[in-house]
């Protein structure tokens, strides 16, 4: 699909060729739970939105954030400058509207979605509340993780359980088990990037220097320690203050009682797949929430 | 409504307190040709729809052109910084969604609005083809604000018919309209801006600086002009040239000529305009096309 010279295919490529589609395999994963049985050939569409979506927000996210790399592969505005990448991100969600309208059969749905898209925003704008914030509390963490990350696998999730026609109790099962997986899977996230940053001994942690608290950094903020409210109060970080935040988080036992909270959610996760439709997807399943919590074993 | 202690109702009002909400009273003036009475009340999430999806889209166009000012207002990015000016857009493209999704009883009249969106995206990103390019055609202008302006027009009119239970011929009909119109207004806007800009002897034309080129330069540089082609290949344009240039667009008959392309569309709307059924909106439409045609009379 070519635009104004513009291959939006390429760029929708250089996105996501070393993404793992998450979004799009959950929905696929999920869309085996309810009566009707559908070719994987006819639920493309919907699984490619769902991916679609997750891009444009993340090529909105970069442009913000002017992040040079996302998955240590230029970003589109590095790499086609920003008003292509704001236009690009644009087109997107009109793409996304599109196959939604396409390809759900009712509105019920299709507004489902919509206030998943509305979550996910408002999501993306409650980070701005944690940013540089000291005061940032773990609620106002897992609002934010919740909508900008666990809403979008939740919605993967139910609308799989929506396409195979499953009830109303599975649905909002199958909604539930992606929120949770979505959460451990941000907190994961964050855990590993405070981990791998430790352990190659980065300067300091970008996030950090941005002002972009991970949950161990918040729990140790939220607890009221001194020694760590004062080193990210400061304006400029070093890559001492880095360390010693590093140990702090450690030490203190913040980092462990992040990967307890990872857990509480993995467990949540695995309690509702037990009670899914016993069929290989349920094994599958099983199976990726075992990997979650290997991540940080 | 507020999100992140920003008040966004406070955006939208910064943004549309000088404007017209044309496309909103375009669609209620339209909503009376059909068989059913519907109050006006109950169309208001609509009618606002589509000005939110306007004002989506002029937020974003600002981030990117770096315009300070809007209607004489300064513009969200410049009041809020351009994080929350992309944010603010994308909020409200999935508010958009979420009142359309609520509020339309088909897919199909949904699937209309998300394939109208889709347009206006590619309309803006076609207007990239057209900036610093002398070799301009008025085909590439027309596709242009064909998707950047008259296709929500043409949106708002062919939803005021569907809401109104209008036959397949009626939502033709006030679509056509609503897309003549549209590319009317939006043409002699180009003029009066042009005329304006002129008579005022501002020091170049803003948007000429730019490289945007308005269908009065686009006429004469289709028509092979040597004089404006080597104008406009210039890097930087001095008062003098500015100047020039206005001369030549006046002289060579090419302001003329853009006024008549923008009366056959009037005349068009004009004509069908007559076919709609008789009541009061259609003698409003009539003098709303009239006072269009005076401006640059």
């Amino acid at each position: 699909m070519k635009i104004n010279n513009l291959d939006i295919s390429s760029m929708i490529i250089d996105l996501t060729s070393s993404g793992k589609m998450l979004r799009p395999a959950f929905f696929l994963l999920f869309s085996e739970f309810g009566e009707k049985k559908r070719s994987t050939k006819d639920l493309i569409p919907l699984a490619a939105s769902l991916e679609i979506l997750h891009v444009a927000t993340l090529i909105h996210d970069d442009v913000i954030d002017d992040s040079p790399l996302r998955r240590s592969y230029p970003t589109i505005h590095t790499k086609y400058g920003r008003r292509n990448a704001i236009y690009a991100g644009d087109y997107l969600f009109t793409l996304y509207f599109e196959l939604i309208s396409k390809n759900l059969e009712s509105n019920t749905d299709i507004l489902r979605n919509a206030l998943s898209m509305k979550k996910i925003l408002i999501g993306e704008l409650d980070q701005m509340l944690i940013n540089f914030n000291v005061k940032s509390t773990t609620d106002m963490y897992m609002k934010e993780i919740s909508g900008k990350t666990a809403e979008l696998f939740s919605l993967s999730a139910a609308m799989g359980a929506v396409v195979s026609d499953g009830s109303a109790e599975l649905i909002t099962r199958c909604k539930e088990i992606g929120h949770d997986i979505g959460m451990a899977f941000q907190i994961i996230d964050d855990i590993l990037d405070f981990s791998n940053s430790a352990q190659t001994g980065k300067p300091v942690h970008e996030d950090l220097k941005n002002g972009v608290y991970s949950l161990p950094y918040i729990l140790g903020l939220e607890a009221g320690n001194r020694q760590l409210i004062d080193i990210l109060s400061k304006a400029d970080l070093t890559a001492e203050d880095d360390s010693l935040a590093t140990d702090i988080v450690i030490d203190y036992g913040y980092l462990n009682k992040a990967k307890d909270i990872a857990k509480t959610f993995t467990e949540h996760a695995v309690e509702e797949i037990e009670k899914l439709p016993k069929n290989k997807n349920q094994k599958v399943l099983r199976a990726i929430v075992q990997r979650l919590v290997n991540r940080i074993k």
